[in-house]
């Protein structure tokens, strides 16, 4: 692991890292904020899964995560989106497929399979990573992520409901496989066959048995994404079903941007802090 | 006045707004943050000028000045750092003259003087359309900013005294007239003659009788610039001999990024909202 930078920011440190990935077969960068009382022993590690189009930097520019962080002990882990590089397959116009659009999936079909291996990347290869190289406490662990993100979070918990302690996510993509804006993904990545799918959607992993503690889920009402793309009744519907408690909050006027990620942060990290 | 967008955030409004200026002849964009108790009267305006290749998009993004101005109920303006356009005069090479490094100065000397205006464009032309168009009461002015805006901020201020209830900067250029990377900047916009460099100069305009009420200065210890371009020192002689209250706090490991400054944003705020 190489140290791309690092800042002292709000008493702690923001950094950003890079390493070579076996899972994607790539070098990958990653930020990872340590908050001052890491100074003092192992810290509880809340990992922070990015949307469409992201890399490690959006959320670390614009998340306002770290006042928040530092307050609560946090140590905050923010993964690339995808894999990177000139060696990479790639849909170039597609801005919803390849680069920055991974789905947070192991990809099974060619040419995909050689590097999208998010899933893998997130679960098993990164984590050594911040075992390893930083003063985390890996027995308290939460995630938690907006839109793409949101949709990673939620599958990577029901799918590691022993890794992690707590789940939230900012405007998720619940049920990935009937979206008109994800489906395309999860067929180039996945191949046809929809049952396949099914590993990688919150709403069908639920349906299929999995489950989770508790989810937070915030919502903007003014989200341009909100009835096509993202649609969070579906996820409340099987949570219900389920008997998994979904705090789903709806938020007048709030659009899809970091604007409205941002303005919900310091809670989503308190709620985050209280289970860890 | 035309909206480029607008996000909802911590409560309020962010937005982006373009407009013909006249003292820079040309268009600029500048983002308003309006906070929730606007709705119920005028609120006072906190203008935030920004640093060397800095546009209005770079603290509006990294600056995590939304939930404290929300809380305060402050009105925050962040104006463009110069004129821009194809027709504008630029050293495209060099980032401290030209685009993005206008030093808040009203350019005497050609062909700079065409649009480099923005200290009347700061003074006089953007506070009549902020007047006009937003909740704001004028009666209640602060100013703060960032590098060469927080050299903006306390000469701006130092000028307009009647006009600004307070001022405060984080890693101001202090005496720009001495510094190596400011010099070539004033003698380019202002000429040969140093006597006219005096009025864009903080410690000069204390020198030279400008007084103000009182100032805040943070300063990061780690700042990669502190010897060589900005040296708060010299603001704090110059204030200590002429009797100017001047809190000047060196904060141990910050460098000169937004990760310092926005760790001291709601310090900052505070420190504003008691003044106005």
């Amino acid at each position: 692991m190489e140290t791309v930078s690092t800042s002292h920011a709000h008493g702690g440190t923001q950094g950003v890292y890079q390493h070579r990935s076996a899972a994607c077969d790539c070098d990958m960068t990653f930020a990872v904020f340590v908050p001052p009382q890491a100074s003092k022993g192992p810290r509880p590690v809340l990992w922070y899964l990015s949307g469409l189009t992201c890399t490690h930097a959006n959320v670390m520019e614009k998340g306002e995560y770290r006042r928040a962080a530092s307050e609560q002990g946090l140590i905050i882990v923010c993964p690339d989106t995808s894999p990177r590089g000139d060696q990479i397959a790639d849909e170039a116009d597609n801005w919803q497929i390849g680069t920055g659009a991974a789905f947070y999936v192991d990809a099974t079909e060619e040419p995909w399979s050689r590097n999208y291996k998010m899933y893998s990347y997130i679960r098993d290869e990164l984590p050594q990573i911040i075992a390893q190289e930083f003063p985390a406490d890996m027995s308290r662990q939460g995630i938690f992520g907006h839109s793409m993100g949101g949709h990673g979070a939620l599958t990577t918990a029901l799918k590691n409901s022993d890794r992690f302690k707590s789940c939230s996510a900012f405007a998720p993509i619940v049920n990935p496989s009937t979206a008109d804006w994800s489906k395309g993904a999860l067929q180039t990545y996945l191949g046809a066959d929809e049952k396949s799918w099914r590993a990688y959607d919150a709403c069908a992993l639920v349906q299929d048995g999995r489950r989770f503690s508790e989810f937070l889920v915030d919502q903007g009402s003014a989200d341009q994404f909100l009835n096509d793309g993202l649609r969070p009744w579906l996820f409340d519907e099987v949570c219900k079903a389920a008997n998994i408690p979904l705090t789903l909050r709806m938020q007048e006027g709030y659009d899809h941007s970091y604007y409205f990620m941002s303005t919900f942060m310091d809670e989503h990290l308190a709620w985050h802090a209280q289970r860890l």
